[in-house]
């Protein structure tokens, strides 16, 4: 007996060591503690953040863990352990994991949040972040550039995190290949939810990129998994990848302004992805192809009516041996098992052809080098509403190699391949977004290699009895949904808030106003009871909110003789003024942004407001951006400018403003500009800027505008100008347009005042 | 017994049935059998050639071989059967063998005379040739391009040949990647004999070229091992590797002229090789190292003198983000435990730097980037003779980090890193060319990934406890030898031939003399009796001929009347003229080569030759090329011009000929120019053309020179003009040299001449 009870306590003795060896746990509670931990860590230990606001610090996680035995960072509950102000992560060393923490209400301090090197002697490998949630962790300025999340070293890991709301220069998610302890890098970005990325306005905004144009030549080989690209409006490039061998496989790309872009580097794989769109958006966008050996097989793309740039496939023109940095022509890609349901004009060829732009362009700058042996095949293409024109060329077509697709319209397009037929088809909606053929199409075409592609989209094998052009071969397994919410993100993080109930405030006197707009929450109605109100000091907006007059046949009217501005515009702002009288003193702006620090988008709605006797409507500062500007049915009299979108001058492709729309809206008396809005700069990537002038009328206005020019939207990509009255405007141009872009003034009226110009070709700096 | 017998003859048939199944062998004796037979070759058939001339037969091998029954098509005895004329052999399929055919008096009349492809839809792939020779199978017109192998497909072979002789444009053998079917292709190109290659006069003269710069992104992963390269002398570029991750391991390259460049593309591994040169020569050169990621481990570097493109290692300055045919920037190299024995500064960095001339060139040709991110470390230079500039520096060298490198000499260069230790030590002689220090020296950098280097040159292991810098650890294995020709080439070509016998012939007469040099062979010697030869037909020259006065006292008169020469140069012609007078009437030039099909260089030497009343001295055609011409203790007058090589003007680079020197000769009365040689285009990769112009007096020459230059060296880069007299010439220029090339005139007596200019740099046409 006592031999066994010897033995039974050795076996507790040796259990209790393993047990202390494999995992040391030990909680901390602030950053020395955590430094001292952090100093000592050895493979298995375990370090615990304790529940609490961890605020203005800087880890370096630095431990040799080993692939059975990592050193665990994680928070005590995952989502209570929030790092705030200016903090950052940085890793070093071997098998690392970090779990369950939450950024917000800060930025880094350094060029990232997330860095897995600490230096570049010490560098992280074979490391992951999971269950981890960054949250509008973004600069206060927006030019300040930084990346979220930095992969150095290899196999490193992000996975199952919710990343949004970066609003500043600077791809969310960078992946570094400088030096040869970074290639080959295997790195896996799998099972994320990128939520809401807004739009920057200009480049630089990616959610993922993969190298840079020096290391395009070197293998990556990141994989990009099972991630949900939700709403990332950032670019024209949701990911950009420039480097070799990276794969794209399961992601799904919802309503996404842009596209997932092979912008640099060779032999990307980009497998099962779902795009979706909608029919309301010409923004979101599909895969663009640049570069050598990409293969594009069973993805599906739903509704997307992007075009050119934007297009769900857009195969690039390229320019003849290319420089490192620009547009290598594009060979030896394999398009094939695709499906294309409801989009429009889905293929589209030699995109950014700009031959015609030989004169302003140096030769190195043409696009000119089409699409060789390139192959499309089975390929399914379906419209309920019939899409006559499934191939748009902006050059000519003959390096692409066309077999057994299939469109459900007539093709009308100018390129008529034999091996693009058109077949009606049935088909049956499995689940939301889920169109699938009712029955197999398997006229399959054996391309080179093609039986490397051995499963569909739901990973149902290809076989020869049972396969099918498209991307899904029947029988769809059970229970099949396109986007199923589950697969991303966190376990604890929920990115859907509810919106809080909408109070609406009466206030009848200018303290009142101060005071309710000072308590209310975004979303709030402030209407105002008749009469006038004096304002000395500005308004701040920092929230959503309406101000209106509560009875919008007799408007209210707001005297300022405030300092600077009337409205002073903040990061997230979002002011709809409605039914009311602006009257200044000409001492200040109607409107103005803060000097700096305006970290996020602001909006400004004006229906039916009279403005009057102010220096300039709007004014902004050089960081700041409006997503939207929206004037319509009001009056803007004596003034000594319009609206001033013209800060963001670095020339790099930014702008101040994404939409401007002004509507039958009256100017008069306008001294200078009517609106200028600036957009410097060469990057044909960046495709925005949009201008809707319509339906106005400009009277005796522009008489002190230097360049004698009304209405300025130099660079501006998207313009509209029509149904205008322009009189008595003593100005040489009332504006100049952009032939190249379509630009063109529509029935405008134009009396006693300069003319539309329009410019084929504008002179840009070249940014590369 | 009946039963048994019944078995047993049933157990033959069935062997024999199997036998026939397997090896199918069927001998043909003319092209239409061979077609017939390969119609009907099934997987395990041997077609065996008959011995013989197979002449003007385009073979196409077609056949699905399998890895364990490949089709054969091969010699009835190796070297027996002799393809002839204009032949070629093209082949597709899976699984084919060509053995020990030998194609010799003639060229292909395609692209090509072996081609693993026999159309764009025919390929070729785990095919090889073995055992077969190709030698001087070249077109009678040099400017005429081909390829002597062309690779297609994947995983070919080369293996045991023996190839030498191309002199046209081209490289030899050309591995193609346009296209996914030939991109990872494996191929092998190993334990081949790449005999001599003559100097070409221009680029497209390489031995091996894998891809293009339009495929340079394409992983090719083509092994080039265990070769000879003996003296391949084409261009600067022995071998051009143009694309991804090919690896050249255990190669020896003998007296080459030209270098081991990584000219596009990335990941190369250089493990292992040879590089022997002499004392004698600068133009054997080493490795040129361009583009990102290359290895280069345990190479052996003995005796080269080479310079700056050719010197042992080169690494270049790229052109910041530079077009894809032009150079990009060094980036993340290794560059260790090699041994450099004897040679002349082994190390040159930012080789091609050319910033100073960037008023001549655009932007887009200046080669600014520096080399960043590569580390040399491990290395040894040894020298028996000190060489106390190791690092030769063309930039700024501010990339590169130096560990653990030994040099044997104090280091005087303007480079003095801290990773250069001067140590002496002490060396054994193994064998020819084979210097091993006599200890190991383990004080050994362990960079990133260093551990992948877990041998030596000759398979030794490098263990943490037997290790050592350099390319060698001890001990070396018995027997060692660098050099052991049996590895390379044919078991039945001998590559060397012993020369023939040489005759001497005692002339008297013209007859004689026209007689006794058809009859000669070449090596011969002409030597004739006192007096005057009448020669009314030009004497041609096909092969290496002396021919002199027998008493040099008394010098011998040819006085020609021929129409259009007095020597008519043929390919493979050298003419030794000695101790001669050559007499024309204006009616003929003195030496002209033939008008076309000059297939192979000619030599032209005269020493004490008397040249007077002749057009020019030297004419030539367009594709003729001329290795050596050689004037010396002569004099030429009353003609209407020198030596006129001058016809390669397609401004690719190409120029008539290599090494010109005229000394100690006496000029007068040459109406147009005394030496016009001419290199057309820029291509900076091409540095040849040598003229040496000492110590000879020019008078009253150059009057009807039209463009006022006396010796005109347009484009030729190695110029040397000392010592010569010029009086009453009346002409603007004596010469224009080239400042960049450091051309410069030395102790020249100018009397009423013109002047010698010196241009920094010359405006030349952009080839790329």
């Amino acid at each position: 007996m006592k031999k066994i009870l010897f033995g039974f306590s050795c076996l507790i003795m040796l259990m209790t060591c393993q047990e202390q060896t494999k995992f040391k746990s030990l909680k901390v509670t602030n950053i020395n503690e955590l430094n001292e931990a952090l100093k000592n860590c050895k493979a298995g230990d375990h370090i615990i953040l304790a529940n609490g606001i961890w605020k203005d610090v800087e880890i370096k996680f630095y431990g040799e863990g080993t692939k059975d035995q990592p050193i665990v960072l994680k928070a005590e509950t995952p989502g209570k352990v929030t790092i705030e102000g200016a903090s950052s992560l940085k890793l070093g060393g071997e098998y690392l994991e970090v779990k369950g923490l939450y950024f917000k209400n800060g930025y880094t301090p350094s060029k990232s949040i997330i860095q897995f090197k600490i230096s570049n002697d010490t560098i992280a490998n074979h490391s992951k972040i999971t269950q981890c949630v960054i949250e509008e962790f973004t600069q206060p300025d927006r030019d300040v550039t930084d990346h979220w999340v930095e992969f150095w070293g290899r196999h490193n890991e992000l996975s199952h995190c919710y990343i949004a709301g970066k609003s500043n220069f600077g791809p969310t998610i960078r992946v570094f290949l400088k030096g040869n302890e970074h290639i080959k890098n295997y790195h896996q970005i799998v099972n994320n939810h990128f939520g809401p990325r807004p739009r920057k306005g200009g480049p630089h905004g990616e959610t993922i990129q993969i190298g840079a144009s020096d290391t395009s030549m070197t293998p990556s080989h990141t994989i990009v998994a099972n991630n949900l690209f939700d709403r990332c409006n950032g670019e024209v490039e949701v990911i950009s990848s420039k480097s070799n061998f990276n794969e794209f496989r399961n992601n799904v790309f919802f309503e996404s302004e842009g596209s997932l872009v092979l912008r640099h580097g060779n032999y990307a794989t980009i497998d099962g992805n779902i795009f979706i769109g909608n029919d309301n958006s010409k923004f979101i966008g599909g895969i663009r192809i640049i570069n050598t050996g990409h293969w594009v097989t069973n993805n599906y793309f739903y509704k997307l009516k992007g075009e050119s740039f934007r297009s769900p496939i857009a195969i690039m023109n390229g320019i003849p041996k290319s420089p490192l940095n620009r547009y290598n022509q594009v060979t030896d890609a394999v398009i094939a098992y695709n499906s294309f349901i409801d989009c429009k004009s889905p293929w589209q060829f030699s995109v950014g052809s700009n031959v015609s732009q030989s004169e302003v362009l140096p030769p190195s700058e043409i696009r000119s080098a089409r699409p060789e042996r390139v192959v499309m095949a089975n390929n399914l293409i379906y419209n309920e509403v019939p899409d006559e024109y499934p191939i748009i060329n902006y050059d000519k077509v003959d390096g692409v190699t066309f077999k057994n697709n299939i469109t459900t319209s007539e093709n009308k397009s100018e390129v008529q391949p034999e091996g693009l037929v058109t077949k009606a088809i049935s088909v049956n909606k499995v689940s939301e977004h889920l169109i699938v053929p009712s029955e197999n199409i398997n006229d399959i075409y054996a391309g080179f290699e093609f039986e490397s592609i051995s499963k569909d989209i739901f990973r149902t094998a290809r076989t020869s009895t049972q396969n099918s052009i498209g991307a899904i071969v029947n029988p769809v397994p059970e229970n099949t949904v396109l986007i199923d919410k589950s697969k991303y993100g966190t376990q604890w993080f929920k990115a859907e808030v509810s919106r809080a109930e909408i109070n609406t405030f009466n206030v009848s006197t200018a303290e009142e106003l101060k005071s309710k707009l000072n308590e209310a929450t975004s979303g709030d109605i402030i209407l105002l009871n008749s009469g006038h109100y004096n304002l000395n000091t500005a308004l701040p907006i920092n929230k959503e909110i309406t101000i209106a007059s509560n009875d919008k046949n007799n408007k209210v009217e707001l005297i300022f003789s405030s300092e600077k501005t009337a409205f002073e515009m903040h990061p997230k702002g979002k002011l709809i003024l409605k039914d009311v009288i602006l009257t200044g003193n000409k001492a200040q702006n109607a409107f103005t942004t803060l000097d700096k620090n305006m970290s996020k988008a602001y909006d400004l709605k004006l229906e039916n407001v009279d403005i009057s006797n102010f220096k300039s409507v709007l004014e902004v500062s050089k960081g700041s951006f409006a997503d939207s500007i929206t004037v319509a049915n009001s009056t803007i009299k004596n003034c000594d400018n319009g609206f001033m979108l013209n800060k963001e001058t670095n020339n790099g492709g930014d702008y101040n403003a994404e939409f401007v729309t002004i509507n039958n809206t009256y100017f008069d008396n306008i001294g200078g500009t009517i609106l200028d809005f600036y957009r410097g700069g060469y990057d044909e990537s960046t495709i925005g800027g949009y201008l809707k002038f319509n339906e106005n009328t400009v009277t005796n206005s522009g008489k002190t505008q230097k360049d004698q020019i009304l209405i300025k939207n130099r660079g501006i990509v998207n313009v509209e100008l029509s149904n205008n009255t322009f009189e008595n405007n003593p100005v040489k141009f009332i504006a100049i347009l952009w032939g190249e872009k379509g630009q063109k003034p529509v029935d405008n009226s134009i009396k006693n005042s300069g003319r539309i110009e329009i410019v084929q070709n504008l002179e840009l700096k070249l940014m590369y």
